[in-house]
């Protein structure tokens, strides 16, 4: 166990801060599918397992898109076997949500046994267009059975939406048109939405504007989860003004892996690491144990065959 | 001019911020002082003056500690004269303060014309000992006249204090042991303080923390200036927890150079591109061009021979 002092920062809360977040790990998922040289699925499995054993109660497993889409991730009926009952370390099932395009990419997560399943949709038309080949509503008609027939089957639905502050073709997003998109996803039975940063340029204060609009449509912010990019360095900045706006779920990847295919130049992902070092804190519980995490992440990238592009692994890696 | 949409944020203000933020420049003086590789006298003049055309009015220039000390500031008495005059695009003056160890520092100062300078304490026994080879109170003592001169030669001093909240050797810093310096650094007639974070390790309630209690001691906050490192990633988010306290002035660094001897894996100071990236979309106005100072930024990269760590800067250089 790290403690403070030496590899953890003195804990002092701050006003107006939840309790405690839940953290939704995507590094398995989102942090590896660009990677282009395939990883061994003993080694995401392992990867997972390692995740779990840290800590983290959400670890975001693989994607059911079809395998040319994205290669790395094409043995999702090898991995999801391996990790499916997972355990954390005080005995809960493990939460494994998997990515599911349409009702064929459904049908295999249901055929596995996945009891979390996400679809993906966009705020903007030109990153429909880009990633999905529809325009907005076409990919929202197209999610609807999905989410039914998950639903029915007594499955979480969790409902990504990317390109929530800007996008590289359109600019800045408009508030409003992401509201529109996130009532359209609830009202068809996401059980929670993930609003995306996908490019990297939001700022706090823009971040509270979209909160401040959802909660005023009434959509609960316990419905909310928040996933930013660190592309311009703004993520845990962004992650500080949720807090403050009643957000408890923040997706984050270990070690920092990931990034958007659209903007190659992306830092990516927010570290978890990062994250997990401001929440311990500011002394909000999240159940994980930053040592074992930075391990994690610092065998990953010895997989990977470079450093993480956490600081906060840099630098506790470099103290040992 | 950087324009939203390509290379600005939407500004969209978040209630409680200032309206407007100085931005302390340190990267000539702190972002280079460690750098092996001497850069040449007019390099660094080159860079002052391009920093102050993107519209810095702050930009600390060089530093009269003996030679022996910071071999790559050796150059001072070269230096300042060729930066001393310098406008900022508006037509006002620059403030470019030095740094003054000692009284022999201040004489050299003032006898190039110096209208600021800053003084360097530590709020822990440790640091002082390693990096001035005194106790708090010795450095304390020896601060004394070098203020008292140049208060009474009508020069601004700054006083900065290092290891605010956290220490290599000491762990966690209590808040009333930085407040007691702060004090004391106030009443020898400091007109402003910089909160150091020499290691990083600082969170946004503990930021909260220092300054509530600063505030109830009288110190007023606009005497006070925050100087946070990204070690851990945290630097930004804890600007935003200090905007909130009422904090207007930030110490950053250009392209994020330099970083702490005593913490060799330190990612160094903020950017101040990553900064004024957060201030733009709050709508908090710096009078600082991003698209200038990136290019700056980018042209001293070249010089150093490595890119810059910030990640604005590696965002929008790969974007032309």
């Amino acid at each position: 166990m790290t403690t403070p002092g030496l590899g953890l920062p003195m804990a002092v809360p701050a006003e107006g801060l939840p309790a405690r977040v839940r953290v939704h790990e995507v590094g398995a998922r989102d942090g590896l599918q660009n990677e282009k040289e395939v990883v061994p699925t003993e080694v995401k499995a392992e990867f997972v397992r390692r995740l779990a054993a840290a800590g983290l109660t959400t670890v975001e497993a693989t994607s059911f898109v079809h395998p040319k889409w994205v290669p790395q991730l094409a043995d999702a009926e090898e991995l999801f076997p391996l990790v499916r009952d997972l355990r954390s370390p005080s005995g809960q099932a493990v939460h494994l949500p998997v990515l599911v395009p349409n009702e064929r990419g459904l049908d295999r997560a249901l055929a596995l046994g996945a009891t979390r399943v996400a679809v993906f949709a966009s705020a903007t038309e030109s990153f429909a267009k880009a990633n999905l080949n529809r325009t907005v509503d076409e990919a929202l008609a197209m999610f609807e059975p999905v989410v039914a027939r998950a639903r029915a089957a007594g499955v979480h639905v969790r409902g990504y939406l990317s390109m929530c502050f800007g996008d590289p073709w359109e600019g800045p997003v408009p508030v409003d048109r992401v509201v529109r998109v996130c009532r359209a996803l609830l009202d068809m039975g996401c059980d929670e939405l993930s609003l995306g940063d996908t490019i990297g340029v939001a700022t706090p204060g823009h971040v509270g504007a979209l909160l401040t609009a959802l909660a005023g449509e009434g959509v609960p912010v316990s419905a909310l989860g928040v996933h930013f990019h660190d592309t311009y360095g703004q993520a845990l900045a962004n992650t500080l003004a949720a807090l403050r706006h009643g957000v408890t779920t923040v997706d984050a990847s270990a070690g920092g892996l990931g990034g958007c295919p659209y903007a190659k130049s992306a830092t990516g992902n927010l570290a978890t690491e990062d994250l997990v070092w401001m929440l311990t804190g500011l002394g909000i519980d999240t159940g994980i144990d930053l040592g074992l995490l930075t391990a994690t992440s610092g065998w990953m990238a010895g997989h990977l065959g470079r450093p993480s592009p956490s600081r906060t692994v840099r630098a506790l890696s470099h103290k040992e």
